[in-house]
């Protein structure tokens, strides 16, 4: 069991639980990567997705002014870079910036030159727009490679969210990873744009909400980590506005729960006992000496 | 941020927001599209679906006489071919009626001279019946290419419904967008024909009612436009009906939301400040550049 | 229109609308038509549909009992012939029993001569185990042929149950139509064997009950027929049988809806003004000159 | 009709019907079989599956203790071989353990010579670990054949958990089956890894646990056997370990329900009446001289 069970996370005094918003400003930039190279002569879903930068991050921005509260960003370059106003003013309103691509690329997808090329691109926007490194990083589809993490350890970044190895933070092979849930992201239950990708209709809000909330409960129980991802051209519709409202007001009820960032998580991680107790190693998949027909 | 975001829109007094029904009248048009030039010796799908000219629109026109109502039609070609006393009718009740393919052909997979020669068939079977020219146009599936835009523009057209740049009306190109929503349309929660192309069983009109509503609140607290989309030959079905009773009367409740037509709203845009504020050109997706492996 | 909209289905008084109740048995039989000619050495969608004819039928038969109630069965031969007390028991309890196909082949997949010696085949068996003819037939899959359809009018078959043109039973070139619907169908909500075709997993019957009683009150108030459709391998599992007798329990208790079979409704049809009034001819999809790519 | 309907199943005083918790530690083996002989360079499902055996299961363990419950366990060779303490600390708290496996290989794609090996490989591993032969198992994908049962038999096992002819327990061609249903399974509800293989996002789980009851309650009612099936992957989870106290709760109020092991189900079956009433011999589908095109 290598250790396993492990003892509880532990949280700054007065809490018992953490929660962090996790904001992927993607817009229309997973399209560009689908359809690289070829001409897109289509404007409905390429509309749908900007609406994201265009209104849906702003209404969120102020969403969370409203409650106080801090989030974590993640910007693909291409976003970035259109729209040059706009890490700035995320970073001026106090939230967390990381990077999660420039085009939206699948770091599997990529060898290793492409993807030395993109993140460095990505990280000298970043330098260019808000004048410091990024520290936080999120893989685009939420899949990361031992190669792919091994350029981020190189480039100095603090922690990473694309992984689900727990429901708390922990070490792994050098980075603090902070935990995500497909459980607790929007467009799994939003997401519908008329094309072949979309899988059902729109969730109902409050059943989403419901869901949630129990989430949030059982991690407040057992002293996780509930960590919210959702991206403004999907969560900025103006329903998803009220279900967030919703959802933010439980939280902030939750007054043993640390509301905060996830590069905040990173240095409570690090300078805490949790360090040497939560950690893992990356270890592949062994799929040799599967016994059945030869694939 | 090209100028984003942008101050609210306005609408005229005593009203804070808007609502407009769509009605596409597609009946079996979408199967000759998908069979074109096939015969088809099946029976359920298109008997399925003829009950939205058959029953489901008369349903479905009672009940806005019911409210008051003025709604906004889209008629493909077929359908009012094969009905000549179906947009007579519609435009004597008092409602908008605009054009929607012949054979409700996506648009983007026709060449220039086949997209010239369904809309302009289209404009004079629509002069023939209503001894006028169409204001309005939505496209099949809501796709629309910048050669389509054109062609519309050139044709004099008012207004388009297709895209969802914004949540409420905006110049696009010199056309007035009355942008709709999927969130609010009725096929994607309740289609299920017994064919490969369904996703999953008709949803609980209830838990949709639930959401629509809730955008609806959500679009009246920012000022926006909701647009309901339906089709008869779903939304005609008894159960609907009733969902659309609601519905109606929830909006008719809301008395600082302006319920109009997709016409109205058009002269109201180029006739306000709007007009100034609210615009955008068409800019396709740029692809060239991405990293990545050849597709 | 060619003469849509008509006046409403006139039901014998008192009753303003009707309710059927049909039960299609059909077990393992369509695994049968899937793999045709194949071995299939597997077990587990097996032995989930044999408890339709197996366990399924009998609880759905004692509730009907509970109620009162007749309800219309159709058996595929190949399930009838292997359980010869099966329609023999049913039609003791007072049930209308149609034919459903022998293995429920699809039959626009068969040609003629496979659609005759299937159809006059289950014929034989039905006359041999019933010693009377079959005055009902629904096709598998609710899908039918121009070509089907002469087959059941030369052979005397006074209604079919495959199609949806109305909501209420109708002529149809010929026969009496007693249509069903797929929202009032419990496989598409149910079914989950965990094969490839599952979509989803199974809906939660509260819900599904809540839309069903939506469509029956729709009905009721629009003078139309409430066709329930349930298979025993689905509808008989203990969950089922408890939203079935909460739906029987609200049919039941509206006392001007006349809870009937589809054979009944047929003679009523034929002897009513009804069968002047509504009633269609065959009139297949036309898609020639449809502009667009080769298919 | 072959015997049926047969008499009810009977309990042992005073109970009426039956309840069994059933646990597949899957963990990642699924991921090793269909990956067989390919290298994986991937982390993210990897690690969403690892949660199992790292945090689920001792949730699990922990809520079953609350509520002195046992439990059947099975666990594929692969996962119990890389934790060596997870076996013997779930027999230690005295719940049943059976096979399910080495990499989660499905029996029908194998042939006989490598089940056999597969087979005796996670016997000799359980010898190892737990000092005694498994009198249990339980298909991979619950899908087995006649050849596969064969090995079972010939290795003197007691029961089988993998398939669904009735919903109590029965004879199986010399096996006692104690069935499940998909209905009552978790990932069919609630898996969603961010991969092809995901059909819509995670249900609420409300109206999961809504649903689970209707058919505990419709079982109660019938006299039969409620059972349970779980993965600690999904069902570990925080809001799902929520979702199974609120079951357990229900099940352990219902006094008249025998919440048992399936080890106690099997011993029962054979010591009882039942053991000649209620069984059943293999009997594959005949799919020769089916009509209809050749495949």
């Amino acid at each position: 069991m290598t250790g396993f069970p492990r003892p509880p996370y532990q949280w700054p005094a007065p809490y018992k639980a953490a929660a962090v918003v996790t904001i992927d400003i993607d817009g229309e930039s997973p399209m560009a990567w689908h359809n690289r190279g070829r001409p897109v002569p289509l404007l409905s879903e390429l509309e749908q997705r900007r609406f994201g930068p265009r209104v849906g991050v702003w209404r969120v921005l102020d969403l969370l002014d409203a409650f106080g509260a801090k989030a974590s960003f993640f910007v693909p370059g291409m976003i970035a870079d259109a729209h040059p106003a706009l890490m700035p003013a995320i970073a001026a309103r106090g939230h967390d910036i990381g990077l999660h691509g420039w085009h939206h690329e699948k770091v599997d997808e990529l060898d290793r030159a492409q993807n030395v090329a993109v993140l460095d691109r990505c990280i000298a926007l970043y330098q260019r727009q808000l004048g410091r490194r990024p520290a936080g990083y999120r893989s685009p589809s939420w899949e990361i490679t031992p190669e792919f993490h091994a350029l981020l350890l190189e480039r100095g970044f603090a922690c990473d969210a694309s992984l689900q190895s727990f429901d708390h933070p922990y070490g792994f092979s050098g980075l603090v990873e902070i935990p995500g849930q497909w459980l607790v992201e929007d467009t799994i239950y939003f997401r519908f744009t008329g094309g072949p990708r979309d899988r059902t209709h729109p969730a109902n809000p409050d059943a989403v909400l419901a869901s949630w909330i129990e989430e949030f409960e059982g991690l407040r129980e057992f002293g996780g980590l509930f960590t919210l991802t959702i991206h403004p051209w999907v969560s900025g519709r103006a329903q998803r506005i009220r279900l967030l409202r919703k959802l933010f007001s439980h939280i902030r009820a939750a007054t043993d729960v640390w509301w905060t960032t996830a590069e905040e998580l990173a240095r409570w991680h690090v300078n805490s006992p949790n360090a040497e107790i939560h950690k893992l190693d990356i270890e592949l998949l062994d799929t040799r000496g599967v016994v059945g027909p030869k694939l």
